[in-house]
């Protein structure tokens, strides 16, 4: 079987993430990178012997093989990684004259592409289509877990608190340093995003930001048709691909330890793809079920990005899929 | 008219400011204060000339009048700041053979006074009684609000998600430095607690801890009986007493700026007694009104223990007793 | 006696602090501010009466008598508080042609005013000059206590590293969140701009930004000419103006409880004002002198441009000035 | 060859790299590892299939191959990790009774044991030693700089200002939120345990601690004998193991930066286990050299316990240990 060129433009979070997990597929094969400078990031792929290519012009100190327009030409797809409105720019102004394929990320309009993706919910939607949008950490998250429960329960409205982390761990520009700065558009636009992928939800969010660099957070209510039972719901989390019960009683307390639980279980960069939902904050209250989740923003959606390809390029087994990306990326290990 | 004689327990956050408050009331008198150490706001005791008292043996570096019995003989009524448990403790031990009425704070278990309170809620239930609770700030901040928007449109459900701050602005020993963690009890203690007040109040809370020193926030879902409108909430809202509305548009966008307007509008302290709510941050969608409060856990409940010793004292104007305090205390000053 | 008559341009952090300062003094008027938009600091400056003035064109929602150039023809004297650069080009744009007096503050450089102020240091400097900068917070504090220390031991040599806090306390958008962020320039800036208070320093500095909004930390090494003795150097910090000791021993011990001392001590906006030293951070090792000093940021330089704006007018006796500066403010009340 | 038998007691922050790190080594076995309670950690330690005993009693959830007693009586030697002053308790109550040879960690007075160590300062010193403290992480830090250094250009005097982390990424019980929390002790205790392991150094420390739960920061300055120069600084600590040498040209400008370079590396639990030396940082002023440098409080001494532990079983070739120690852990990987 041929392999499944693969090109990634931008090399960033999750570029570089989407890079090393891409190396891990035997059925693909990591054609190149783009980079438009030189910094630290360059330090890691030349260990991993990865081709870097120029967005435009040279490259002080980093070794190139080639320009965007070079890569483009190797390739069978690209997953674009670059920040807001220049991937789905991209797809215009480069992809489609070159007839490649292309997977933008959640930060992308959805009518830019065919197809909003998250694997575990909507995966047959992005077989042989040639532009597919990979939906954000936080869209991704409340989309696996909403969509279990409404395959049991049915759900007639969520309404979820959103608290952001108000930087990645790598960026020491943006703050708060000390403060709760709420996104002042109600809904946010969170809500409105996961119809993208669970069209008939009827979710309601806000959101605001806080001082942290460890995981987004959201406190969800859901009010289900059928009335909620707390331990079948633990039961049909703790089943579900892609997410990881916590709890309390082993000191899983706080964000904090959660991303000190990643760092044990030896994964790349000490990732949690998957969305962590606490045991004992799960509850149910009338009708309405309640629980907590807390989202990796950077790693998340990495796994989205392998699943898409396959189902871009043809292989119409999600659940396949599914399970060869969790293996090669250690998913679900290590859960109760 | 004889002036009502006021003991303050405990000389730390609330303390403090309730017996800067009392300096200000002309039916008031400060007997004096207790302390157990002494501490840098000795500096700020002593340059208003608050007669300090030892809670057991002498105080080095601080000249004292008395102890905590010669204290209790002087006054009409006491104020007990102490952490939890130790002022409903005190009531048994020494208020009730001392035969001194007494409130206490928001940590203290409900039934172990005759009643909880909240000025603009409640102020009858405490006309004349010995032993009252002034609840907590975030217990306040929630009735508060919600009192206004029962009276006008009925509530049927209140879901509430409360973003606390980690520790108080002075308080260097306690966490997270970057983490957010949630509070694994379902429903969190608040919900209950604002039934005290409001006891038909069907509410449901759950809380998270974040790295801030500033204010909690509220992320409130109110299920109402009649469906409410934006503006006339925030009409309703704006008049008031002892709520604020800010806004986005005069760059009020987080907790920061409430703090950096409490600084501009000069009060005591830089506090912001007023619940705060974000005038962008009241929507509405299908029945539910949807709004988010800051609380200022400093301060807010200042003006209820002033309220709250009237009341205890037979004064029965709820409107007055606000009214003056207010006045006393500049609350409602640069108000929209 | 006239009146100085002060215009103030520029309604930030420091702008707003010198207009509240000059509304303090009986032989100062202050005939007008200038602000560029509308935001949360004029509800304070309506509250105070304050004539407003625009920078360009109509402000929405903001109720102004003049502009920029109204305001210079009342004025005898401005002191410029714009964001870097900015006032220093006001000077040879709008300030000689109108023949107004300036005084620019520390973001600017030194060749743009004759006399560069610390008012304890070097007032004479600014007697009858036109254009005077006001130095950076960081600057005036090194300059206050090195000064002292300078007369009595004569200093060799200063080593200082300077502990930045990452952002001031209303400002939300910059970080770091969780990082220390060194200033990777040798020396970084502080160090030289001492030299333009205390002309014959030899100091040199090292910088580091971190996660907090209160205060600039500086531990400095200072080598002497004398051998220091611990004890004289207290008394002589302790004494000298706009410096405070505080202590571990009455709990201070972080800049946040520094800041909470302030809100006790009931001073506007809660600031600190005074350069503030740790008792038991002073230490002798060899012939060097250690010591650990906080700086606020918001605050140290407010009565500097009281005085400096004295200077300038022509009012010779320093002491007098910084008396009266300090009696208005409330500079060194509740000093040990 | 027979492998040494090691036991480690305590499975924290430490305890758990020492163990993963021992798994690695050929000329060590993993014998077993204690616990006192149940938690997180343990779900890692079961996919390592790492033989677990109880201090005490049974531990609920976790399956236990026998207790401490049951451990020493199967090794040749501990590596205890437990918090302060328990470690060298143990010496006395159970490793000399046990003839066991065992490793304290830094948090020990270095009365306690035969030698402190830091493999490439003083590794002669732990050979055939029966019970020998691997220094904090700190003291590692400086004295791996400050030794070559030394042996270059003499060094007559060190006087540093340590930036402490405030708490571990995983602590979300200690603050500071927002402070700088000076050590008003003079010199902090980190310059006299310097001397442990370079007895003649003339060092002199101050700290603070702050906001942050990335990494220690040290701005250090060293009067050397012979004036040194900067190109040759740089070169002497790229050359040197266990040191790294970073630059703001690319990119990696602050301690959360470094945090990401060291999960690009891949490295387990993304450890950066090098001294990171700013080349930026490093500055020469009169005969004084001044240099910034990162430490990764969780993970440097790691490989040093993984010496210490050769050295005492009579591995007398320093040398080698140190290689064999690099290659195993993948220290100074993608060093420039």
């Amino acid at each position: 079987m041929n392999k499944i060129k693969v090109g990634i433009v931008g090399y960033g979070t999750i570029g570089k993430r989407v890079a090393d997990a891409v190396l891990l597929q035997d059925d693909m094969e990591l054609v190149g990178v783009t980079a438009h400078s030189y910094n630290y990031r360059m330090i890691s792929a030349k260990l991993k012997n990865i081709p870097m290519h120029t967005m435009n012009g040279s490259i002080p100190h980093l070794q190139t093989v080639g320009n965007f327009d070079d890569l483009l030409k190797k390739v069978d797809i690209v997953v674009d990684c670059s920040p807001k409105k220049i991937a789905s720019e991209n797809i215009e102004k480069h992809y489609k004259p070159h007839k490649v394929k292309a997977i933008v990320q959640g930060g992308e309009k959805p009518h830019t592409t065919e197809a909003s993706f998250v694997a575990q919910c909507n995966y047959k939607d992005a077989i042989n289509k040639d532009y597919v949008r990979v939906v954000s950490c936080n869209t991704t998250g409340l989309s696996r877990t909403l969509n279990v429960i409404d395959k049991k329960y049915g759900i007639e409205r969520v309404d979820a608190t959103l608290i952001r982390r108000g930087a990645d761990p790598w960026d020491i520009r943006h703050g708060p340093i000390n403060a709760v700065v709420p996104v002042l558009e109600l809904p946010s636009h969170h809500g409105p995003d996961v119809k993208t992928i669970l069209p008939n939800m009827n979710i309601f969010t806000t959101a605001v930001a806080i001082s942290s660099t460890l995981m987004h957070m959201h406190n969800v209510i859901v009010d289900c048709k059928e009335t909620p039972n707390v331990d079948e719901v633990i039961k049909l989390l703790q089943d579900e691909t892609r997410i990881r019960i916590v709890d309390n009683e082993s000191m899983v307390r706080s964000t904090a330890e959660i991303m000190e639980l990643a760092k044990d279980l030896g994964r790349n960069r000490a990732d949690m793809p998957e969305i962590v939902v606490w045991r004992e904050g799960i509850g149910v209250s009338d009708n309405k079920l309640l629980f907590m989740q807390a989202v990796h923003q950077e790693s998340d959606v990495v796994c989205e990005n392998i699943d898409a390809i396959r189902a871009m390029m043809g292989f119409v087994d999600a659940e396949a899929s599914i399970k060869k990306t969790n293996e090669t990326l250690q998913i679900d290990i290590g859960k109760y």
